[in-house]
């Protein structure tokens, strides 16, 4: 079964703490290395969990506030001093395409690889990438600067038909790969076998939604339904409303509200104010709307589990 | 007696390692503290060492490569976020400049402080600052693109006098003053009393200069003759001189020879090249030129003793 997992890099807000980094997240699925932000010190996170940055092909960037980017220089340079030659595709805002580039000239780079540069247009549901497995598309937040966050799903999955199938009814390559598309299987006396007999093993695509900075909209609703993990930002308790409000952020109480309205299946709340040493009341809060709510913690995984069809 | 202490926040080359960060360093003058490069996480490490950053005022950036400057976008931040309303200096090349603003404008990020820059002009002695207690010189580094090092200088300690010397000879507060400027004291008699026996606690001015990155270059060495610490980078085992000239950096070999030919009283060498997991041949070998050589360790601080000038 492929892979559907998510490791929290860092998860503070704007000022880090001594036990918390900028925002950064990395996903797996199906063994393509998605890196979700990249505040300061994505770099040595990355070490420091012993991930092998070299296989991270696609970097999302939300927006550009500074705990959301700051890494990003030094994570393309590391790479490079690294001795990577392949491609590096940014999903980003346009201006921090002159922010990098400014800098590269100044340090007199030249890097041994590309950077792609995929540009944000701020629309919904803009497809940024697609293979046969995954694909990205847009999800337009509101915050004091654009922002956009980023929905992964899997494609779905074909599962497997059986040798003792395959054997019984004679199956040919051309008939297989019919069938895997959904088919059902017509025999030569006429007979029907369905689709949910012939295929096993077949799950549910899983997705993703990463939201964040926003501030509490009800606009992200149908536009994240029922995805199976909802990461929302929860800057501060509800009693900080205003604050939230004034700053464009989002209570944990309200994270909480826009997951049970989008019937998603789990939330990871995070981005949490530097002034909440513990981090447990704003669980706490959220989970008064929103049971199945969990907190983002840094060097922790969440693996999206495959459910099957039948 | 007044503090003179060198604090190592980071130590590596431009790849940092699970254990070492870019560089980045604090120096302790009299309750003055110039940070000097700001490589990535530079204000995770200050937090780490619990050392409140709004008492840097001074910040010198020696040149534009990221393992020298990254960190400084996400400490100016903080410093904004935390309520600082006191000016910063930043001692830097002037491109830093269009880097810093270029991405406060897309941040639309208005400090409640003023950032005063003072452009490095690769001139050598020249003042960058200067109050009563210290001033800071540059001296010109050879890299591959324009580099500045740094020379801190305490300045002469006026000592004290004893209120039994100033009974003996009923001296004013006019006279003190003067005596404290080196002056002798002439008694009314026409006795001459030498300075030395007015003036108690006086010390050697204490010093400490600041060189990387470069290659070996003994243009350095009249500059930063006698000085109580250098710090000096070796970023490669001599075996491996090719490389030091072709990336413009110097082995620790040749770090021990600098430090010897200048007459230096303590070597700290430092920028240590990612391949190095342990740091020990380093230091051997610029040990088998210069015997008083130790190691930037981050996190520890290395204290220049005042010195009593009789």
């Amino acid at each position: 079964m492929q892979n559907f997992e998510l490791t929290i890099l860092g998860c503070s807000s704007a000022t880090p703490t001594s036990t918390r980094n900028p925002t950064a997240q990395l996903l797996n699925v199906a063994e393509r290395f998605f890196l979700i932000d990249c505040g300061e010190g994505t770099q040595m996170q990355l070490r420091k969990f012993k991930i092998k940055f070299q296989r991270i092909n696609h970097i999302f960037i939300s927006h550009l506030h500074g705990d959301h980017y700051l890494g990003l220089m030094g994570l393309i340079s590391s790479m490079h001093l690294l001795g990577r030659n392949t491609d590096l595709h940014i999903y980003c805002p346009a201006e921090l395409q002159e922010i990098i580039e400014v800098q590269f000239k100044y340090s007199e780079t030249r890097l041994n690889y590309n950077l792609v540069y995929h540009h944000h247009t701020y629309n919904n549901d803009e497809l940024l990438f697609e293979d046969e497995k995954v694909e990205v598309r847009t999800v337009v937040l509101n915050h004091r600067i654009p922002c956009c966050g980023f929905i992964f799903r899997e494609k779905a999955l074909t599962g497997n038909i059986s040798k003792e199938v395959i054997q019984k009814y004679k199956l040919s390559i051309e008939e297989i790969l019919y069938l895997k598309q959904g088919s059902d299987l017509t025999l030569e006396n006429g007979t029907i076998v369905p689709n949910e007999e012939i295929i096993s093993n077949k799950t549910l695509p899983r997705s993703y939604a990463y939201c964040s900075d926003t501030i509490y909209d009800e606009r992200l609703i149908p536009l994240i339904k029922d995805v199976d993990l909802l990461y929302h930002e929860a800057t501060f308790l509800h009693e900080m409303l205003e604050r939230a409000k004034q700053t464009h952020h989002t209570t944990a109480l309200q994270a909480g509200m826009i997951a049970q309205k989008a019937n998603v299946k789990k939330l990871m709340i995070g981005h949490y104010s530097a002034r909440y040493k513990d981090i447990e009341p704003l669980v706490m809060e959220a989970r008064t709307v929103f049971e199945n709510t969990i907190p983002a913690v840094e060097g922790e995984a969440v693996v999206i589990a495959a459910v099957p069809v039948n």
